[in-house]
């Protein structure tokens, strides 16, 4: 009698130890994309490419290996009769997991990795050089290699040939229910924006532009980081093209941003975004469950609000410049004196349509996102040929923001998600918009003081109720669980649009 | 018939194809060494240690497998009967590295990786706080590792424990032949050491503590490192506690150094040595022979012949500042503008005993290896208890140098090289400056016209010679083979001698 829950601890244990493992590999590679990043130099490529390329490919093998299967299903058999949650919540996911990774060929695997090495490296030449063709034929590579992906996942029930790739970034999201959640966004937005373009009210920009030297900018991102909470023991932040979260693993969590010397307040922006992400890395469980869902994100919706709670509720805030601003002053000094709280707030709200999603404000921001989910699920479906790509967006851009578009470099190259074959992982951004704003309704509830707090540097509140009510869960619960159990309801746009309207309206004397 | 070719081609080629695999993993833990000495947060210690260990465990096993030995005898057998020259040295050292790895256990060097990266993090925090007692656990631990490794690479002919240590950094070397060359050496050195001393002229050391802002020194040392050779798109320069060169692989070979305000002459001359080791690594054929011996080092002496050689022969040259002053004038200005060739060239070979190895003149350098090399032994064979060297660190720094260790900082805890096993490393820095010596003779012989060349900043020669002669070689030789290919003659301590008499009796007046 005494043998079976030996046996059936030793089963989970068995698998727990290959998922360490695989994970400690996994880290390995996170650690590669990290460094091309921001360390490799151009001439690394090559070799870069190749050992991402088996790497991969030896996780994805132990991933989907007769040895795991095996070992699964033992723990499966062993744990069905129990009521042990953790376990349960555990055990979904890895299956959820590990079905979903034997759909993909060892093959397809690697020929991911080594492809989007070699495009990585050639959309950051082709941007520099605002040259599209240059990058085509990468583009049109990861469009078949996204195809030949969603074609390997798809099942019967698969709706829409973009479902599984949208499901890898947002497990369970479908791909018309976006499409609806988006009409709604567009249908309360469009109107808002007209009327902040039509307002003669017009916050002053100039303090955006304002000149400050890039070793004082570095200095105070890393400090502002630090204050929010970011644990810098454990983690770094850096430069790179395009400014990133990377977390290599348990105690090893890495930032990025970019900055230009008229750019102060876009640069803090971008901190303050890949912070968010960063504590959410910082607050997950790693050494508890090494490897394992129950340290794992939700999704990356639900990473996304993170991010955006940092980088818009928090950081676009009159709270948070009632304290940042005197700090900013203080590190500075002359440049920034001229410069009052509401002008700062004012233009840190600024809505204005502009050709950088990154540098976009918080509501045409969502123009851009419902732009590139509209653009990548017909070059998917092939409606739109890759080569007519700059075209399409342009006509977009023209319609949906009113700008033309001057080059690719402030267009269709802008971002980096393709040349990483990150198709499907746009909605998530405005996902996460819709779900930041939903907690934050919750968050306020529950600490009363809140804006109090900001103001006077205090985010230690805050910081607690996201590692408490999301970050130490896990992937215990799927986001629409999450949602529901943190705020009671599914997610809507309504909170987002409140706390939008709230804002902008009054700034713009609407 | 046609089938035999066939098959000796395939068995040759199969062989070849694990090794690139095998060198892949490998370089992929030369980038996570790399990153854990110079970007890794301290937190992440214990997870960088865990993936060192896996992937360190992987290699090691593969190339100890029963499939890699079918692999290597395959292809010997085919090639037994052939001529080909390339084909019998690659092989010849293949098996020399077979035989060697299966002597060691899987968990052995499961467990020096583990530990090292655990002692490395030690011994950081122990060098900065002078606190021995905190890193004496790893030094015995290490020890001990140190020493079951030298038992299983023991063979009837292994004269001393200490030999295969050795081997494994300067292949073929014998205990007993080096402490017969550090006699000789040490019989030449002491007088003229002793000589300097009584001189009545001192060099000006003034401009070595000249204060120099550490952004300005690390632009130029970037700048020089580039005028003598080193390939930035294939490489960097970063900062670190104690300066290395980390090749990862093939287009991706990575330097430190370190700054200090009033150490311009320390930063720029540690910088010379790591790129002599970067240039090595540049040159070596990689492409070619992806994870051959063919694309290897000869041995960590002839490595240390090529930094040295950079350092010393040029850094210290009166012709190399006869370019590098103006140079240096015009980077950082009035700091410099009194001092004139002369002095800094009587500076940067000023001989006076130092504590610190690294900072230490030419002259002195070679006491501080006899130094590590006696007590090494005496710790490997227990002769030396761990807890006593510092003691004996001390006594020995007295009756060489004539100086007091003030602390440990300073004394048995300056060099990392313990914390990373690499016990039988510290002889190969002499037999580098002994090599280095010999090497340019002959140079200086080919190249009449060097020091001209030199003295007008032009170095493409002295590289061009280097790479003909050593760097594209690879391990085709072994070291004494290509001394004696390149000089005619085996190893000995009369060049450097005679080059450091020729140069330090004129300046101390002798």
């Amino acid at each position: 009698m005494s043998e079976v829950p030996q046996n059936k601890s030793n089963s989970y244990e068995a698998l727990r130890t290959e998922l360490a493992e695989i994970d400690l590999l996994s880290s390995v590679t996170a650690l590669l994309s990290w460094d091309q990043e921001v360390m490799m130099p151009p001439s690394g490529t090559s070799l870069r490419a190749q050992q991402s390329a088996l790497l991969s490919q030896t996780v994805h093998e132990r991933r989907t290996s007769d040895n795991f299967r095996n070992l699964l299903e033992r723990a499966e058999q062993d744990h069905a009769l129990t009521s042990d949650q953790e376990a349960a919540a555990n055990l979904r996911e890895i299956r959820r997991g590990f079905d979903h990774a034997v759909k993909i060929p060892t093959s397809l695997v690697r020929e991911f990795a080594a492809t989007t090495t070699h495009a990585q490296h050639a959309w950051r030449d082709a941007r520099a050089n605002s040259d599209f063709t240059a990058f085509r034929p990468w583009l049109e590579k990861i469009v078949k290699l996204a195809r030949a992906r969603a074609e390997c996942l798809t099942t019967p029930e698969t709706a829409d040939l973009y479902d599984p790739l949208l499901d890898e970034f947002e497990p369970g999201a479908k791909t018309a229910e976006i499409v609806e959640v988006f009409r709604d966004l567009r249908g309360r937005l469009t109107p808002l924006i007209r009327d902040i373009a039509g307002s003669s009210r017009r916050p002053n920009r100039e303090v955006l532009s304002v000149t400050l030297p890039i070793p004082d900018q570095t200095a105070f991102n890393a400090r502002i980081a630090g204050l929010v909470g970011f644990d810098f023991d454990a983690g770094r932040l850096d430069t790179s093209t395009h400014p990133f979260c990377q977390s290599i693993g348990s105690g090893d969590t890495r930032l990025t941003t970019r900055y230009r010397v008229d750019g102060f307040f876009d640069a803090l922006s971008s901190t303050l975004h890949e912070t968010g992400h960063g504590l959410y890395e910082q607050g997950l469980p790693k050494d508890r469950y090494p490897g394992q869902p129950l340290a794992e994100a939700v999704s990356l919706g639900i990473h996304e609000s993170q991010s955006r709670m940092w980088e818009n509720l928090v950081g676009r805030s009159r709270s948070f410049w009632t304290w940042a601003l005197p700090e900013a002053k203080a590190a500075f000094g002359p440049a920034l004196t001229d410069f009052d709280l509401e002008t700062v707030y004012g233009a840190m709200n600024l809505v204005e349509p502009n050709l950088i999603r990154v540098d976009s404000d918080e509501a045409t921001y969502n123009l851009h996102i419902m732009l590139r989910f509209d653009l990548e699920r017909a070059m998917l479906s092939g409606d739109l040929k890759v080569a007519d790509l700059p075209g399409a967006w342009n006509e977009r851009i023209k319609a949906d923001l009113g700008l033309d578009v001057p080059d690719d470099r402030r267009g269709c190259l802008q971002d980096v998600h393709w040349s990483m074959a990150a198709i499907g992982y746009f909605p998530t951004y405005t996902l996460g918009n819709l779900y930041a704003a939903q907690f934050w309704d919750k968050i306020r509830e529950d600490i009363p003081q809140l804006d109090a707090l900001i103001a006077g540097g205090e985010f230690k509140e805050l910081l607690a109720w996201l590692r408490r009510e999301i970050h130490v869960r896990g992937r215990r619960l799927t986001a629409p669980e999450l949602c529901r159990t943190l705020t009671g309801k599914p997610l809507s746009a309504l909170p987002f649009m409140s706390y939008l309207e709230g804002k902008l309206r009054p700034l713009y004397a609407l």
